[in-house]
């Protein structure tokens, strides 16, 4: 039964992806003689961990119980109580885990401490799962770096524009809500500023039945974009106006006015992307959500700051050379050159085909 | 048990597609008390029709058991004698049909011949199914022109080559395995005097267990390939050099020297892809794989001269704008012009991704 258990706390750790950010997102189980009393996941940083959410729950039925966690429980204070702890204290018999927990001050320090208080403790039940579910959450743990997914969305030919600019719309309605459904797990969105002055977009999350809008971040070297922009004035959600470190002073002072958003100058003339993750790292932006156009898309491509590459291909031919191709940056000389991926799925999503590869 | 041994017949024609051209394939089984005691396919034109081969293997146990053929008997002399004549005589006492004959010359009527027999006849099993099996015999049957395939290789950005030229090679072995099968399909394959100039491609289905080479069609106005060209000289299959009215008489007759070329002069000065089908489908031309490069498939697409697309992507980016476009024709101007595909088949061959498309 350990995989059932176990697949039940996946589950409700996968419904809070995109809401637990920068902690992971974690489900965990209570189960006493087969049947389940106690359910949890970790609904927002600074409240309860999953096992606190469960074990509360079960109340004295916990006593003698297994409970399934589907990362490890942490030993450490942080802003709650260690849940090693907490685990031993309401007398549980068993503990079965997922996936080790690769931040360094718990790292196996949480199941070592269950070990040695006589609870038997098993490893690795669903771990390839549980580690999918937070791998924005590992990447960062491990780079200190945002985990980037570069999106963009094509026609069959790999347009994403006519000659003369038309692009409205390239995709199928069920592919845009598709695109929300992915703002919606992502900490920031990143476009360029020649986005922003073209199509003014609002960048936030749009689905039925609510979703979280991602923190903006716009590439705008010289702070260009116009101060009436959506981003500059809707105070929906956090807008960053990431600038070269010689722009303008008063500009910076006139966007930085609304609450909602921050200028943040870079110490390098030009916005370089291994400056910028690092600054979105540290900003604890476990994920980020690249948009375009296709200038940005060709930089990121450039300097392979891609982890993964979402691509939206609509069953429509431009037929032109001439016409805006979807990547738009110094590219590569030889075929042999040619930047690889692993597909990792291909599906279709209304008319349209989404293919997801990552970097090789 | 209709379906069983109809799916057994199609099954056998099947594996006769591209072997039968003109003729469609077809394959016939005869059954008596349960068993099969005959089984039969169209092997080659100018030779015995499936119900042929199947009654002859069936000898006398076929009186009173019941045919199952793949397309409606045919009721007419043509090369062979009808086979609607042949079933009456063998004394069968059932006859069932998947798909009716889009022929005018046989069009219901060796179903109608087979009634009045006395026969039990049944219609329509596996319909669909059969319907595939000569999807270009019944275009053509409908059109006097061939069915023309589309075929791309290109980087999931949309691009055939860097823009130093490079494009060498862009799918895996097993797409272009799965292209020689293709070719074998097909009763063409097209390219323009540009493909032949760059790569000299002997355009021949390579594949193990042997296949059969189509018809090798050069789309070039002014003829001027070089007559060194492995499609002039090789003579492993048919080449025919579409040129303009204009075209020099001289190098037709230097072309035509080779039995294996064939010239064939348009009307108008530059080539007219309704003009060239028409063409093509006088001399039993009934399908057409068109292999590029970027220019004749942008001309097809231009004036819609495509029934399917068949676009083999590769999961590598070459980034840059700069780079060859899979498709350079006019094109459109606007999104909401762009040329509409309807998308039957999305499926992974080695490490590409194969897209099968139908025109709107």
């Amino acid at each position: 039964m350990d995989e059932k258990w176990m697949k039940l706390a996946i589950e409700m750790a996968k419904s809070t992806m995109g809401q637990t950010s920068p902690n992971p997102a974690v489900g965990a189980v209570v189960v006493k003689e087969g049947r389940a009393v106690g359910m949890g996941a970790h609904l927002k940083p600074g409240e309860g961990h999953a096992e606190v959410h469960a074990l509360k729950q079960a109340g004295d039925q916990a006593a003698g119980g297994t409970i399934y966690v589907t990362l490890e429980p942490c030993s450490h204070w942080g802003k709650t109580a260690p849940c090693a702890d907490l685990i031993i204290e309401k007398k549980l018999a068993r503990v079965v885990v997922a996936s080790v927990d690769p931040n360094p001050l718990v790292a196996g320090k949480g199941l070592k401490k269950l070990e040695e208080a006589g609870l038997d403790v098993t490893i690795g039940v669903l771990k390839k799962e549980a580690i999918e579910l937070n791998e924005f959450f590992f990447h960062h743990t491990a780079t200190q770096k945002p985990f980037v997914t570069l999106k963009a969305a094509m026609t069959l030919d790999g347009k994403i524009a006519t000659s003369s600019g038309s692009s409205k719309w390239i995709t199928s309605e069920e592919a845009r809500e598709d695109v929300h459904r992915d703002r919606h797990l992502h900490d920031a969105i990143l476009v360029g500023a020649n986005t922003v002055k073209e199509d003014n977009p609002s960048l936030t999350a749009r689905l039925r039945g609510d979703a979280i809008s991602p923190i903006r971040i716009v590439l705008d070297t010289s702070l260009s974009i116009p101060s009436t922009s959506a981003v500059l004035t809707d105070g929906i959600s956090p807008t960053w106006v990431i600038c070269g470190s010689g722009a303008s002073e008063e500009k910076e002072r006139l966007f930085a006015k609304a609450p909602h958003v921050r200028v943040i100058r870079m110490l390098a003339e030009l916005i370089e992307l291994p400056e910028l993750l690092s600054v979105l790292g540290k900003e604890k932006i476990l994920s980020l959500y690249v948009e375009g156009g296709a200038k940005i898309h060709g930089a990121f491509l450039d300097q392979k700051a891609v982890d993964r590459m979402v691509m939206y291909i609509a069953p429509k031919i431009i037929g032109s050379s001439e016409a805006f191709s979807v990547f738009n940056g110094q590219g590569v000389q030889t075929m042999s050159e040619a930047v690889e991926l692993s597909i990792t799925e291909v599906k279709t999503i209304g008319r349209d085909i989404k293919v997801t590869a990552a970097l090789r």
